[in-house]
Protein backbone atom coordinates (compact mmCIF):
# COMPACT_ATOMS: atom_id res chain seq x y z
CA UNK A 1 0.00 0.00 0.00
CA UNK A 2 2.54 2.36 1.03
CA UNK A 3 4.33 1.30 -2.42
CA UNK A 4 1.28 1.81 -4.12
CA UNK A 5 1.27 5.96 -2.45
CA UNK A 6 4.49 6.43 -3.13
CA UNK A 7 4.30 5.60 -6.82
CA UNK A 8 1.35 7.65 -7.60
CA UNK A 9 2.38 10.77 -5.92
CA UNK A 10 5.65 10.21 -8.72
CA UNK A 11 3.08 9.96 -11.20
CA UNK A 12 1.20 12.75 -10.08
CA UNK A 13 4.68 14.77 -10.08
CA UNK A 14 5.51 13.69 -13.64
CA UNK A 15 1.92 14.05 -15.28
CA UNK A 16 1.88 17.41 -14.16
CA UNK A 17 5.48 18.15 -16.00
CA UNK A 18 4.34 16.19 -18.90
CA UNK A 19 0.96 18.57 -19.19
CA UNK A 20 3.12 21.44 -18.67
CA UNK A 21 5.69 20.73 -21.38
CA UNK A 22 3.27 20.77 -23.92
CA UNK A 23 3.56 24.99 -23.81
CA UNK A 24 6.46 23.82 -26.23
CA UNK A 25 4.34 23.31 -28.48
CA UNK A 26 3.70 27.12 -28.59
CA UNK A 27 7.16 28.44 -28.62
CA UNK A 28 7.65 28.90 -32.15
CA UNK A 29 10.90 30.10 -33.72
CA UNK A 30 12.49 32.27 -37.01
CA UNK A 31 13.09 28.92 -38.53
CA UNK A 32 10.76 28.34 -41.12
CA UNK A 33 9.30 24.51 -42.35
CA UNK A 34 11.44 23.29 -45.45
CA UNK A 35 8.18 24.23 -47.76
CA UNK A 36 8.45 28.39 -46.45
CA UNK A 37 4.70 27.75 -45.54
CA UNK A 38 5.25 28.58 -41.97
CA UNK A 39 8.26 28.62 -38.98
CA UNK A 40 8.74 25.78 -36.69
CA UNK A 41 8.15 25.39 -32.86
CA UNK A 42 10.79 24.19 -30.62
CA UNK A 43 8.84 20.75 -30.17
CA UNK A 44 8.70 20.36 -33.71
CA UNK A 45 12.74 21.19 -33.93
CA UNK A 46 13.54 18.95 -31.00
CA UNK A 47 11.77 15.34 -32.67
CA UNK A 48 13.70 16.32 -35.82
CA UNK A 49 16.88 16.42 -34.04
CA UNK A 50 16.19 13.11 -32.15
CA UNK A 51 14.99 11.09 -35.48
CA UNK A 52 18.76 12.95 -37.04
CA UNK A 53 20.44 11.62 -34.11
CA UNK A 54 19.29 8.05 -34.38
CA UNK A 55 20.51 8.31 -38.26
CA UNK A 56 23.27 10.85 -38.59
CA UNK A 57 25.90 8.84 -35.49
CA UNK A 58 28.14 7.29 -37.85
CA UNK A 59 29.54 10.71 -39.66
CA UNK A 60 31.10 11.23 -35.91
CA UNK A 61 34.55 12.27 -35.35
CA UNK A 62 34.29 9.82 -31.66
CA UNK A 63 33.55 6.43 -32.50
CA UNK A 64 31.28 5.47 -29.67
CA UNK A 65 28.90 7.80 -29.23
CA UNK A 66 25.90 7.04 -26.62
CA UNK A 67 23.16 7.22 -28.46
CA UNK A 68 20.30 7.41 -25.48
CA UNK A 69 22.33 10.06 -23.83
CA UNK A 70 22.33 11.91 -27.07
CA UNK A 71 18.13 11.50 -27.35
CA UNK A 72 17.48 12.61 -24.14
CA UNK A 73 19.19 15.62 -24.86
CA UNK A 74 17.97 17.22 -27.68
CA UNK A 75 14.00 15.63 -26.19
CA UNK A 76 14.84 18.24 -23.20
CA UNK A 77 17.36 21.14 -24.76
CA UNK A 78 14.73 23.48 -25.22
CA UNK A 79 12.38 23.05 -22.29
CA UNK A 80 13.68 26.43 -20.64
CA UNK A 81 12.02 28.05 -23.95
CA UNK A 82 8.56 27.75 -21.90
CA UNK A 83 9.15 30.72 -19.56
CA UNK A 84 12.58 31.50 -21.41
CA UNK A 85 11.50 32.21 -24.90
CA UNK A 86 13.29 31.38 -28.10
CA UNK A 87 16.28 33.58 -28.25
CA UNK A 88 17.09 34.06 -32.05
CA UNK A 89 20.63 32.94 -32.99
CA UNK A 90 21.97 36.40 -34.13
CA UNK A 91 19.99 38.35 -31.66
CA UNK A 92 22.70 40.00 -29.82
CA UNK A 93 20.45 42.23 -27.55
CA UNK A 94 18.65 38.83 -26.58
CA UNK A 95 21.35 36.96 -26.00
CA UNK A 96 23.02 39.43 -23.16
CA UNK A 97 20.56 37.87 -20.39
CA UNK A 98 19.37 34.55 -21.96
CA UNK A 99 21.44 32.57 -19.40
CA UNK A 100 19.24 34.03 -16.43
CA UNK A 101 16.52 34.12 -18.15
CA UNK A 102 16.90 30.10 -18.74
CA UNK A 103 18.37 29.36 -15.44
CA UNK A 104 15.28 30.78 -13.83
CA UNK A 105 13.02 28.16 -16.53
CA UNK A 106 15.05 25.55 -15.60
CA UNK A 107 14.62 25.74 -11.74
CA UNK A 108 11.03 26.25 -12.37
CA UNK A 109 9.98 23.75 -14.98
CA UNK A 110 12.76 20.83 -14.43
CA UNK A 111 11.46 20.79 -10.58
CA UNK A 112 8.02 19.96 -11.08
CA UNK A 113 9.69 16.00 -11.29
CA UNK A 114 10.46 14.00 -8.79
CA UNK A 115 13.71 15.22 -7.04
CA UNK A 116 16.03 12.71 -9.04
CA UNK A 117 14.35 12.75 -12.42
CA UNK A 118 14.70 16.97 -12.20
CA UNK A 119 18.27 16.69 -11.35
CA UNK A 120 18.84 14.45 -14.11
CA UNK A 121 16.85 16.67 -16.43
CA UNK A 122 19.33 19.71 -15.04
CA UNK A 123 22.35 17.78 -15.66
CA UNK A 124 21.54 16.83 -19.45
CA UNK A 125 20.47 20.74 -20.04
CA UNK A 126 23.62 21.93 -18.30
CA UNK A 127 25.97 19.04 -20.84
CA UNK A 128 24.21 20.74 -23.53
CA UNK A 129 24.43 24.21 -23.09
CA UNK A 130 28.31 23.38 -21.61
CA UNK A 131 28.90 21.40 -25.16
CA UNK A 132 31.38 19.59 -22.85
CA UNK A 133 30.87 15.82 -24.28
CA UNK A 134 30.90 14.00 -27.41
CA UNK A 135 27.41 13.82 -26.90
CA UNK A 136 26.72 17.76 -26.45
CA UNK A 137 28.92 18.03 -29.26
CA UNK A 138 26.77 16.00 -31.31
CA UNK A 139 23.68 17.30 -29.88
CA UNK A 140 25.06 21.05 -30.77
CA UNK A 141 26.16 19.97 -34.75
CA UNK A 142 22.90 18.54 -35.19
CA UNK A 143 20.79 21.84 -33.40
CA UNK A 144 23.05 23.64 -36.23
CA UNK A 145 22.91 21.29 -39.05
CA UNK A 146 18.93 20.92 -38.77
CA UNK A 147 17.87 24.56 -38.94
CA UNK A 148 20.78 24.61 -42.12
CA UNK A 149 18.69 22.53 -43.82
CA UNK A 150 15.66 23.97 -43.46
CA UNK A 151 16.90 27.86 -44.36
CA UNK A 152 18.39 26.16 -47.23
CA UNK A 153 15.28 24.31 -48.75
CA UNK A 154 13.06 27.39 -47.75
CA UNK A 155 15.09 29.56 -50.09
CA UNK A 156 16.55 31.15 -46.91
CA UNK A 157 13.19 32.58 -46.45
CA UNK A 158 14.68 33.48 -42.51
CA UNK A 159 17.87 34.27 -43.10
CA UNK A 160 16.62 37.07 -45.72
CA UNK A 161 13.91 38.34 -43.74
CA UNK A 162 16.78 39.03 -40.65
CA UNK A 163 19.36 40.46 -43.57
CA UNK A 164 21.97 37.06 -42.29
CA UNK A 165 25.05 37.25 -43.87
CA UNK A 166 27.23 34.25 -45.13
CA UNK A 167 30.16 35.21 -42.45
CA UNK A 168 27.49 35.33 -39.51
CA UNK A 169 25.74 31.47 -40.90
CA UNK A 170 29.72 30.13 -41.06
CA UNK A 171 29.92 31.86 -37.56
CA UNK A 172 26.72 30.17 -36.33
CA UNK A 173 27.51 26.70 -37.98
CA UNK A 174 31.05 25.99 -36.72
CA UNK A 175 30.05 23.73 -33.94
CA UNK A 176 29.31 21.62 -36.40
CA UNK A 177 33.01 21.23 -37.41
CA UNK A 178 33.96 19.79 -33.87
CA UNK A 179 31.67 16.74 -34.20
CA UNK A 180 31.71 15.49 -37.76
CA UNK A 181 34.11 16.35 -40.63
CA UNK A 182 31.65 14.78 -42.94
CA UNK A 183 28.52 16.90 -41.45
CA UNK A 184 30.73 20.09 -41.55
CA UNK A 185 32.24 19.88 -45.62
CA UNK A 186 28.67 19.40 -46.17
CA UNK A 187 27.57 22.41 -44.10
CA UNK A 188 30.01 24.53 -46.34
CA UNK A 189 28.53 23.24 -49.50
CA UNK A 190 25.13 24.17 -48.44
CA UNK A 191 26.19 27.40 -47.22
CA UNK A 192 28.13 27.91 -50.73
CA UNK A 193 25.15 26.41 -53.18
CA UNK A 194 22.75 28.54 -50.40
CA UNK A 195 25.23 32.08 -51.75
CA UNK A 196 24.86 30.78 -55.41
CA UNK A 197 21.32 30.57 -55.79
CA UNK A 198 20.61 34.20 -54.10
CA UNK A 199 19.00 32.47 -50.71
CA UNK A 200 21.98 33.90 -48.49
CA UNK A 201 23.84 37.18 -48.86
CA UNK A 202 27.72 37.14 -49.50
CA UNK B 1 39.02 8.57 -50.83
CA UNK B 2 36.73 5.88 -52.17
CA UNK B 3 35.30 6.09 -48.31
CA UNK B 4 35.09 9.68 -48.66
CA UNK B 5 32.53 8.77 -51.89
CA UNK B 6 30.82 6.23 -49.68
CA UNK B 7 29.93 7.90 -46.79
CA UNK B 8 28.92 11.39 -48.78
CA UNK B 9 26.83 9.23 -50.85
CA UNK B 10 25.01 7.65 -47.89
CA UNK B 11 24.61 11.44 -46.54
CA UNK B 12 22.77 12.30 -49.43
CA UNK B 13 20.40 9.88 -49.09
CA UNK B 14 19.72 10.11 -45.57
CA UNK B 15 19.59 14.31 -45.60
CA UNK B 16 16.77 13.45 -48.43
CA UNK B 17 15.30 11.67 -45.80
CA UNK B 18 15.51 14.10 -43.10
CA UNK B 19 14.39 17.15 -45.53
CA UNK B 20 11.09 14.81 -46.18
CA UNK B 21 9.87 13.77 -42.93
CA UNK B 22 9.69 17.81 -42.38
CA UNK B 23 6.08 16.46 -43.82
CA UNK B 24 4.82 15.02 -40.78
CA UNK B 25 4.73 18.89 -39.34
CA UNK B 26 1.69 19.38 -41.70
CA UNK B 27 0.16 16.25 -40.69
CA UNK B 28 -2.51 17.40 -37.81
CA UNK B 29 -4.86 15.33 -35.34
CA UNK B 30 -7.67 15.32 -34.15
CA UNK B 31 -6.39 16.21 -30.78
CA UNK B 32 -5.80 19.52 -28.79
CA UNK B 33 -3.26 20.84 -27.39
CA UNK B 34 -3.60 20.99 -23.50
CA UNK B 35 -5.09 24.53 -23.62
CA UNK B 36 -7.52 24.14 -26.32
CA UNK B 37 -5.85 26.44 -28.93
CA UNK B 38 -5.60 24.50 -31.99
CA UNK B 39 -4.97 20.90 -32.98
CA UNK B 40 -1.23 18.96 -32.15
CA UNK B 41 0.39 17.85 -35.18
CA UNK B 42 1.94 14.30 -35.63
CA UNK B 43 5.44 15.53 -35.05
CA UNK B 44 4.53 17.32 -31.71
CA UNK B 45 2.68 13.75 -30.72
CA UNK B 46 5.88 11.99 -31.19
CA UNK B 47 8.20 14.45 -29.37
CA UNK B 48 5.87 14.31 -26.01
CA UNK B 49 5.83 10.45 -26.14
CA UNK B 50 9.59 10.42 -26.51
CA UNK B 51 9.60 12.53 -23.42
CA UNK B 52 7.20 10.57 -21.39
CA UNK B 53 9.07 7.60 -22.28
CA UNK B 54 12.30 8.82 -20.86
CA UNK B 55 10.23 9.83 -17.73
CA UNK B 56 7.66 6.75 -17.13
CA UNK B 57 9.79 3.93 -17.81
CA UNK B 58 9.60 2.89 -13.73
CA UNK B 59 5.88 2.32 -13.92
CA UNK B 60 5.52 -0.86 -16.67
CA UNK B 61 5.33 -4.46 -15.48
CA UNK B 62 8.71 -5.78 -17.11
CA UNK B 63 11.60 -4.63 -14.70
CA UNK B 64 13.66 -3.80 -17.64
CA UNK B 65 12.65 -1.74 -20.57
CA UNK B 66 15.04 -1.13 -23.49
CA UNK B 67 14.52 3.02 -23.37
CA UNK B 68 16.60 3.03 -26.47
CA UNK B 69 14.83 1.32 -28.54
CA UNK B 70 11.44 2.36 -27.40
CA UNK B 71 12.80 6.33 -28.30
CA UNK B 72 12.93 4.82 -31.34
CA UNK B 73 9.96 3.20 -31.95
CA UNK B 74 7.59 6.14 -30.78
CA UNK B 75 9.92 8.58 -32.83
CA UNK B 76 9.50 6.71 -36.22
CA UNK B 77 6.23 5.28 -35.45
CA UNK B 78 4.24 8.32 -37.11
CA UNK B 79 6.38 8.71 -40.21
CA UNK B 80 4.16 6.72 -42.50
CA UNK B 81 1.17 9.20 -41.87
CA UNK B 82 2.78 11.80 -43.91
CA UNK B 83 1.89 9.80 -47.01
CA UNK B 84 -1.38 7.81 -45.59
CA UNK B 85 -2.45 10.64 -43.44
CA UNK B 86 -3.48 10.56 -39.86
CA UNK B 87 -6.53 8.00 -39.22
CA UNK B 88 -8.64 8.72 -36.51
CA UNK B 89 -9.01 6.25 -33.74
CA UNK B 90 -12.79 6.62 -33.76
CA UNK B 91 -13.13 6.32 -37.63
CA UNK B 92 -14.45 3.24 -38.99
CA UNK B 93 -14.10 3.84 -42.24
CA UNK B 94 -10.56 4.70 -42.31
CA UNK B 95 -9.52 2.19 -40.21
CA UNK B 96 -10.67 -0.07 -43.16
CA UNK B 97 -7.30 0.40 -45.28
CA UNK B 98 -5.22 2.22 -43.14
CA UNK B 99 -2.67 -0.78 -43.27
CA UNK B 100 -2.76 -0.98 -47.02
CA UNK B 101 -2.30 3.14 -46.97
CA UNK B 102 0.21 3.18 -44.39
CA UNK B 103 2.27 -0.20 -46.28
CA UNK B 104 2.62 1.62 -49.41
CA UNK B 105 3.91 5.02 -47.48
CA UNK B 106 6.40 3.40 -45.44
CA UNK B 107 7.62 1.60 -48.94
CA UNK B 108 8.23 4.95 -50.43
CA UNK B 109 9.31 6.59 -46.93
CA UNK B 110 12.04 4.73 -45.28
CA UNK B 111 13.04 3.73 -48.62
CA UNK B 112 14.86 7.13 -49.11
CA UNK B 113 17.55 5.85 -46.44
CA UNK B 114 20.87 3.61 -47.02
CA UNK B 115 19.39 -0.05 -47.24
CA UNK B 116 20.24 -1.24 -43.35
CA UNK B 117 18.98 2.21 -42.02
CA UNK B 118 15.69 1.72 -44.32
CA UNK B 119 15.34 -1.79 -43.20
CA UNK B 120 15.80 -0.54 -38.93
CA UNK B 121 13.11 1.73 -39.34
CA UNK B 122 10.40 -0.75 -40.97
CA UNK B 123 11.35 -3.33 -37.86
CA UNK B 124 10.47 -0.69 -35.55
CA UNK B 125 7.53 0.18 -37.20
CA UNK B 126 5.89 -2.86 -37.80
CA UNK B 127 7.42 -3.95 -34.15
CA UNK B 128 5.06 -0.84 -32.90
CA UNK B 129 2.20 -2.21 -35.01
CA UNK B 130 2.08 -5.51 -33.82
CA UNK B 131 2.60 -4.48 -29.84
CA UNK B 132 4.75 -7.32 -29.85
CA UNK B 133 7.12 -6.43 -27.42
CA UNK B 134 7.58 -4.91 -23.84
CA UNK B 135 8.55 -1.80 -26.23
CA UNK B 136 6.24 -1.68 -28.22
CA UNK B 137 3.42 -2.43 -25.14
CA UNK B 138 4.95 0.88 -23.46
CA UNK B 139 4.98 2.95 -26.34
CA UNK B 140 1.21 1.86 -26.69
CA UNK B 141 0.35 2.88 -23.63
CA UNK B 142 2.28 6.21 -24.04
CA UNK B 143 0.01 6.74 -27.35
CA UNK B 144 -2.86 6.14 -25.69
CA UNK B 145 -2.31 8.44 -22.65
CA UNK B 146 -0.64 10.97 -24.02
CA UNK B 147 -4.15 12.14 -25.89
CA UNK B 148 -5.93 10.98 -22.70
CA UNK B 149 -4.17 13.64 -20.95
CA UNK B 150 -4.66 16.34 -23.76
CA UNK B 151 -8.03 15.70 -23.70
CA UNK B 152 -8.77 16.31 -20.29
CA UNK B 153 -6.59 19.00 -19.81
CA UNK B 154 -8.23 20.95 -22.70
CA UNK B 155 -11.75 19.60 -21.17
CA UNK B 156 -12.80 17.15 -23.90
CA UNK B 157 -13.03 19.53 -26.71
CA UNK B 158 -12.17 16.78 -29.19
CA UNK B 159 -14.09 14.07 -27.64
CA UNK B 160 -17.17 16.19 -28.01
CA UNK B 161 -16.30 17.02 -31.10
CA UNK B 162 -16.92 13.90 -32.26
CA UNK B 163 -19.21 12.66 -30.39
CA UNK B 164 -16.58 9.89 -28.38
CA UNK B 165 -18.23 8.08 -25.24
CA UNK B 166 -16.71 6.66 -22.31
CA UNK B 167 -16.72 2.99 -23.48
CA UNK B 168 -15.64 3.62 -26.85
CA UNK B 169 -12.99 5.54 -24.84
CA UNK B 170 -12.65 2.85 -22.52
CA UNK B 171 -11.79 0.40 -25.35
CA UNK B 172 -9.46 3.21 -26.75
CA UNK B 173 -7.15 3.02 -23.96
CA UNK B 174 -7.10 -0.49 -23.28
CA UNK B 175 -4.06 -1.40 -24.40
CA UNK B 176 -2.78 1.19 -21.31
CA UNK B 177 -3.01 -1.97 -18.88
CA UNK B 178 -0.86 -4.79 -20.85
CA UNK B 179 2.01 -2.08 -19.90
CA UNK B 180 1.36 -1.00 -16.69
CA UNK B 181 -1.11 -1.35 -13.99
CA UNK B 182 -0.37 2.17 -12.16
CA UNK B 183 -0.72 4.11 -15.73
CA UNK B 184 -3.99 2.06 -16.21
CA UNK B 185 -5.30 2.89 -12.97
CA UNK B 186 -4.46 6.49 -13.23
CA UNK B 187 -6.22 6.28 -16.64
CA UNK B 188 -9.18 5.07 -15.33
CA UNK B 189 -9.63 7.67 -13.09
CA UNK B 190 -8.98 10.44 -15.57
CA UNK B 191 -11.69 8.91 -17.66
CA UNK B 192 -14.27 8.70 -14.62
CA UNK B 193 -13.58 12.44 -14.08
CA UNK B 194 -13.77 13.35 -17.77
CA UNK B 195 -17.44 11.89 -16.89
CA UNK B 196 -18.03 13.70 -13.92
CA UNK B 197 -17.16 17.39 -14.94
CA UNK B 198 -19.10 16.05 -18.66
CA UNK B 199 -15.96 16.72 -20.91
CA UNK B 200 -16.98 13.07 -22.12
CA UNK B 201 -20.06 11.57 -22.23
CA UNK B 202 -21.05 8.60 -20.09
Amino acid sequence: MEKTNFLEERLQKQLEFIVEVDKLKHIYRQTYLADGSRKENSVEHSWHLALMACLLAEHTLVAEIDLLHTLKMVLVHDLVEIDAGDTYCYDEQGALDKEEREKKAAERIFNLLPAEQAQELWALWEEFEAVSTPEARYAAALDRLQPLLLNYTSRGKSWQEHGVKKSQALKRNAPIENSSSVLWTHALRILDQAVQKGFLAE
